[in-house]
């Protein structure tokens, strides 16, 4: 791909023995790949890591420094199990501290209910040194950035609220664009004039994505990338093979 | 956890640009936690790579060194984006061969449907030297297995006729069993008690998910573990926690 050197690049961190355990589907992840695209952001790997301190470190620490941005999710609620701000600390060598507009939010979201700010509620306002908050419109706990690490909530609704906030503040690139080709092709059928397209534009993402609808298999070829010109000119040529088998595919262009 | 030591571990390597830009939602990650939990395998991490071969051969020869078991899913169909293979064998510093076996269900595959066996349809019968095939009733192209690393199909039910011809091969451990307990219970009014629960039963993991139904949050409170014992133990304290706020949460039991 040649736009590897000037797209921003990110990492999501996945935070959660419920992931690994197989209690919870993710979806934080399809959510966060589908905003960074549109904004021209490069997902580039993701990782799904238990509750358990090193090995929390070891990713975040690693991930930071290759890649642009890295997005946590899971793992700052109330509870012995969310260890999440701690380990971000420990990871950038800083301490925590309860930060006073967090405090600030919660209370304000707290009072109106009746509801007590006890020390485990008040543990959602503590925060690594030198971070900034990550507000969001569901809930009153906050996530925080602290240099290219954004660190939001597991659960969907809350996370999706912080990273609305966090989007425009991002550094945008070309968005990708996505077209796709599907119809009732064997893959196979298709590889070989698929792989002259996908030599002939090394700037695109080309993929091949079989699937099944009433009993019968099909494919849908995609041209991904940020030069237009090129997905359209890639996904003419990938028409042209799927007609010769499949006269109606469907066709689709993202965004 | 003091399981650790005794219980078999395990990774996912999920294979695929298609995760990454957020085209396709991944459900095999769930599917083989949920699976491997059932006979008692450990699963410590999962990674999704994209379809680039230093990324992929460096996440498996790190992860097939830290982990019993890594599955790999994704990237080996017939298609110039399928470059599992030839990264596995990369990792393993092996050569890439048409196994006889694997073409041979190939051909039974295709021949009775008159498809010609193409080169891109051979392709799928490519494998690691030294590998030993992982059939499925679904499709006629096998997985592999290659010393602990298992490569499986992205496609979800082809990936778990896969799944279900390798879990009676696999070293068990003591199943996990896992106890929920979920009411209307904000997590931060138990959090304080479920800490003192957490650590009296270390060998345990405790945790804590919220949830809305209805327009109201509420929490499941979960013991995990191998120890049957402890998890029955823990799980009446926690219900007794519980039922201090929400008379009648509801308890659930798996497997």
């Amino acid at each position: 791909m040649s736009d590897l050197t000037t797209q921003p690049t990110a990492a999501v961190l996945i935070i959660g023995n419920e992931i690994l355990s197989g209690r919870t589907q993710d979806v934080n992840l399809n959510h966060i790949a589908r905003k960074l695209a549109s904004i021209g952001v490069r997902m580039a790997e993701a990782r799904v890591v238990p509750d358990i301190e090193g090995e929390i470190i070891d990713a975040l620490n690693l991930l930071r420094k290759k890649y642009t941005y890295v997005f946590t999710t899971g793992g700052i609620g109330p509870t012995h199990d969310d260890i999440t701000t701690d380990c971000v600390a420990k990871a950038f060598g800083v301490e925590v501290y309860e930060h006073p507009e967090a405090r600030a939010l919660l209370e304000a979201h707290y009072k109106p209910r009746n509801i007590e700010l006890t020390p485990a509620r008040l543990r959602m306002a503590r925060v690594p040194v030198g971070t900034e908050l990550i507000t969001n419109g569901v809930s009153g706990a906050p996530g925080f950035r602290l240099e290219n690490v954004y660190v939001m909530a597991g659960i969907p609704n809350i996370m999706q609220a912080m990273l609305e906030t966090v989007l425009p503040t991002l550094r945008h690139g070309p968005a990708y664009i996505s077209k796709s080709v599907s119809g009732f092709v064997a893959e196979s059928a298709v590889a070989e004039g698929l792989a002259a397209v996908a030599a002939k534009y090394p700037q695109l993402d080309i993929g091949s994505y079989p699937w099944k609808r009433e009993d019968r298999w099909g494919t849908s070829l995609v041209a991904r990338g940020v030069d237009r010109a090129a997905v359209d000119a890639a996904s003419a040529e990938i028409h042209a093979l799927v007609i010769a088998i499949d006269p109606s595919p469907t066709m689709e262009t993202s965004p």
